[in-house]
This record gives C-alpha cells, sequence and structure tokens, in this order.
C-alpha cells in the first residue's frame, strides 16, 4: 500500500513515521508512505498557500492552486482521494476496512480556517474524524493512516484486531491483567475460572451490557 | 493550563510540542505541558508495563501500577483524569470547551488491547475521539489537547473559533480565496458583490444545506 499525505506542516510527521506501527510496515516493504509539502507548490519566494477569504471572515483560506498541483504530482490511475474536513462524512472503523483495500491512498490536510471550496470536488470523498475542531488535517490523517495500517494483513497479529471495539457493532469487554487482586480490586471471579464457555460467555453479556450504557446509538443501528 | 500526558510512548510528542499552536502557549505561558512516561513507574529492569489477559486472548492489557502510581505522582486536587479508550464518551467540541475550562487535565493514553479495567474507576471520564480503532492513545490525546487549547484565552485570534464547524451546531459554509475564476471553476457571485447582508445570509443558508445533506444528525440533535 501507498499512502500520500499532502501538508503545508510536514514536519508534524517526524514522529508518526517511527511509530512502530508505520516503521515496520515501511522496512516490511507493506507500505510506501511519502509527506508532501504543498509548499512546495506555491510560487514564489514567499511560498504563499493561503490567502483571505472571498466575501470577508476571519482566517486564511488555502488556495486551489498549491494543493491541486500537489495532487497532480502523485495522483495515479486508481488512487483514492480523501480531505480531511469538519464537514466530511464521519470515519468509522468500517471505512478504515474500506481504504484498507486501496492501492494507495492519498489524504489532503486542511489547515487554517479551511481551504477553497472548489478543491473538494477533486478528492473521492471527504471524512470527518469527530465533531470536533483541531488546528489542521495532520492529526486526523495521522489517525486515518494508523487505523487503516493496523488492518493490511501482516501489519499485525491477525487476532489482536478480531475482538476490538466496534469489529462486531459492540465495545469491548473489560480486560484484566495480573495481580488477581489489586488495592482491593479484584479480578471477576469467572476469569480465573479457566471454564472457556463461562468466560466467552461473561464476555460477550459484558460487551453488551457496556455497549448499551456508553453508546445504546450502536446497538440501535444494527 | 496544565496539561499531563501519560504514555509508553513518551517519544511520539516530540513533533506536536513544536507545533506552532503549542509551542506558542508554552512559551507565552499559557500552557504547561509534561509527557509522563509510565514506564518509569515500572519495576525492575524490564520496566514491562503490560500483561496477558486473564481468562485469555489475544494482546497484552497495561497493568494497574504503574499506569495508577504514574497517575498519582501527577495528581493535585482539582486535577480532571481522563482515559482515552474507544469505550468511552464520544468526544465532541462541547467537551472541548467543557476541558478547556480546567486547570489540570491529565491525560492516559491506553495501548496494546486495552488496559486493566481497574484504572477505569481512577478517572473522572472515559473519552473517546472517534468509532475507529489506532494503536493507541496518544494520537487521541494530541487531538483532545489542540481542540482544547485552541479554546483557551489567548492562544488563537478570538474570532477564527466563532464561525467555525460544531460551534453552531451546523457545518461550516464553504470558502473560497483568490482567484475568482481557477481553471473554469468560479467563486459564487454573491461573495464577490460587498455586499455583507447578501453574504450573511447565503452563508447562513449554505451552512444549513449542508448540513442537512452531509449531517443530518447534527440538525435533529437542536
Amino acid at each position: 500500500m501507498r499512502i500520500s499525505i499532502l501538508t503545508i506542516c510536514p514536519e508534524m510527521f517526524g514522529d508518526f513515521k517511527n511509530t512502530p506501527l508505520i516503521s515496520r510496515a515501511v522496512a516490511s516493504g507493506l507500505l510506501e508512505l511519502e509527506v508532501i509539502d504543498i509548499r512546495d507548490f506555491a510560487p514564489g519566494s514567499f511560498r504563499k498557500v493561503d490567502d483571505s477569504p472571498y466575501g470577508g471572515g476571519a482566517g486564511m483560506i488555502l488556495r486551489c492552486q498549491p494543493v491541486l498541483d500537489a495532487l497532480e504530482s502523485v495522483r495515479m490511475e486508481g488512487s483514492h482521494v480523501v480531505i480531511l474536513a469538519p464537514s466530511g462524512t464521519p470515519y468509522t472503523q468500517k471505512d478504515a476496512h474500506r481504504l484498507s483495500e486501496k492501492e494507495h491512498l492519498i489524504l489532503i490536510c486542511g489547515h487554517y480556517e479551511g481551504m477553497d471550496a472548489r478543491i473538494y470536488p477533486h478528492a473521492d470523498e471527504l471524512l470527518s474524524i469527530g465533531d470536533y475542531i483541531v488546528t489542521g488535517g495532520e492529526l486526523p490523517a495521522m489517525i486515518i493512516a494508523d487505523s487503516v495500517m493496523r488492518l493490511v494483513k501482516g501489519s499485525m497479529k491477525e487476532e489482536s484486531t478480531i475482538e476490538e471495539s466496534f469489529e462486531n457493532g459492540l465495545l469491548e469487554y473489560p480486560q484484566y491483567t495480573r495481580p488477581a487482586e489489586y488495592k482491593g480490586q479484584k479480578v471477576p471471579e469467572v476469569l480465573l475460572s479457566g471454564d472457556h464457555e463461562a468466560i466467552r460467555k461473561w464476555r460477550s453479556e459484558q460487551a453488551f451490557e457496556i455497549t448499551n450504557k456508553n453508546r445504546p446509538d450502536l446497538i440501535s443501528e444494527k
């Protein structure tokens, strides 16, 4: 898989490239990750990527030309182009699975107050990672790249991802590890019983109960 | 404001600390940001922070002792403790505003397959940044720290945050900047008219239309 990230803050991706998941995927040839600096496509010595909004208002808007020229520099037949924007479709684990099948993912990070709306039709989709505002699309792009790469075969032990939250439409059951008692708080008896069927049943009940309590919307969606 | 982040991957926060928003807030004394390595609280030369789950299953679970000892090392009267976990309450812009009022925010990053459930009662709340799975709570903690700090008075020009998506329960209207025509795509006439009332009306209609199309759930929530 190839992931191309278009950003005006390429320096934000240094640590991300060094995370175990990403660096191992790159080292093993599963992932080719490139971070493209949109400024490299802006003309003049000022490398001006933004300008004030038509119609007035605060803040600066990313300009069409540098973003679209940066996009054209990496776009190939079959590339899948995603713009990270708060007005996008809410990103979920289903989208992570869908995107993990793509050969080439291009993630465009918005910034400042937004980007010129004429850029949007050049993307295959607009995605939002949640109903809150962050400074730019850089952290959201890392969220998408991480969640997608975890699902690419070979990048993780597969059984690790099967019982996680959202994979079966429920939140994950509570987990415990040693010691069996910590400052008076005990691990539920059943988990120490060695009775695999009872453990399976308890976990399934707990997953349902926790989902029903914290996220009833997930159950009603099913 | 003070933000303490508890993590087993402190090296992931280097670039984040250098982002303009965070580094300026630190330089101006608005923010004290500390990243605490949970491993420093794990005993022995192996600094073992995780162990396998009771009852069987894949992956490793963060242990109570190092996490809770790390927490106690920074917790003060009035500290607000948040655990980042997929089973948490969905984080929204309203929470960002709420958390921006706290004097001391402690963000605990989960990792691996999860953390011992006996850690949860020690937090004031569990928050989830979205319905997807990432490798750890580190990127989610950055998302929360960024979205919260943007709202702390003095860290940004205030007018920049008022008309953004979610602030009035709607997505933001489309924005445009120069040139007025780019490869055949024109900026809507009204934005070039100089008629401020017409522009205000158009933007308000557009915000409603886009929200109704992309996120009808936001309108029905109102």
